[in-house]
């Protein structure tokens, strides 16, 4: 079962301070915060569901749902038996430090290594707000095309992991990976990329070895 | 060529007073107002393409393409031979109805039957605004899948006319339009449905068809 918390955008909070506080805060506690961001239908769900099936059992995990107004993830993760919250932003398209750090507190974190937050569908709200997390994981599905980085550069400037996602159908849309690549690596020389379908479970333990690795630095760091 | 107006949000405006006032001038002016909505990458200029090759020589249109701070789409309209301006928002995830209304002024539209907005890819923040169109016309593309309605249900309440795009590639996901439209006639009885193939140019006919009906019908009652 999982808990739905109304987690409304209080706007009189500066949200680059309150994201300060949030890392102080999972630093202090010793958790990891993955803030997974794409556009609606990009595969964020079935994503998640397979980063769980390759963690769950090594390390503890909370998975907090940012929607509008539904439950559908929810459900799905629940299933699963991993703790989860549902998060409903009350019309907001995305997810600020301050509505983060109080899911994590209604959640509760302290027996936890992992936080996953599904951040709210979309390319451009969630990029302009920092939500303190550890990791912004970008996915990018093949079917919405290789232009994207130029058409909502922000969300490709601010991920840290670019996941090329349904890449099973890349023989149907013209998707070129390498001009894609090159677009983002002008905005962000950083980004790393990995190819996967989650649906056909490909490329994830690439993704989870990169995740993991990135884990570790951040633990030896504190 | 195209002009690239910089249309960033004023938010001392009532987006309702405003919109009814963009409604008001378009009847004066007898120009019919469609905002085209979708998520990044359903093929909202793939669709468009279709429906001004269908329509540009028995209509004088104009497009609006509206991006957070691109000209890729722009580019493809004024190669088309159409009236085109490219706005930009500044980052803003919508368009607002003086948004639109300025963008219109710096267009141009007295020399116009229809002016097209494609409106920024996001299933949220634009469904929230009011443009002041006449149609709302909405995309949602075959790999986003069919529980789109649920998380995203103001974008599927406010839509009058909603194209199942990418339809060729039905038999890849798991898409069910029969339960996606129960969804969608839930949040809005009066939904009009279509499924098409932009890419392909299947099922376009019958989109123009309604499309020029609806525009029949406001003329009709100026």
């Amino acid at each position: 079962m999982y808990e739905v918390f109304e987690t409304k955008e209080r706007l009189s909070f500066d949200n680059t301070r309150e994201a300060q506080k949030v890392r102080a805060s999972l630093k202090q506690k010793h958790v990891f915060l993955i803030n997974l961001m794409a556009s609606p239908g990009a595969g964020k769900t079935t994503t998640l569901v397979r980063l769980l099936q390759a963690l769950k059992d090594k390390y503890r995990i909370g998975v907090m749902e940012a929607d509008v107004d539904s439950d559908v993830d929810a459900r799905t993760i629940a299933q699963m038996g991993v703790k989860v919250i549902q998060l409903h932003t009350g019309g907001s398209c995305h997810m600020t430090a301050d509505m983060t750090n109080r899911g994590m507190e209604k959640m509760g974190i302290e027996d936890l290594d992992i936080v996953i937050l599904e951040n709210i569908g979309n390319l451009v709200c969630p990029a302009e707000f920092d939500t303190g997390a550890n990791l912004n994981l970008v996915i990018l599905s093949i079917p919405e095309g290789d232009d994207k980085p130029l058409k909502y550069p922000l969300m490709f400037q601010v991920g840290d992991v670019l996941l090329f996602n349904k890449i099973d159908t890349k023989e149907i849309f013209d998707f070129d990976e390498d001009r894609c690549k090159e677009y983002v690596r002008k905005l962000n020389p950083n980004m790393e990329f990995f190819a996967i379908s989650a649906k056909m479970n490909q490329g994830i333990d690439q993704v989870v070895e990169n995740l993991e690795q990135r884990m570790q630095a951040w633990r030896n760091s504190l």
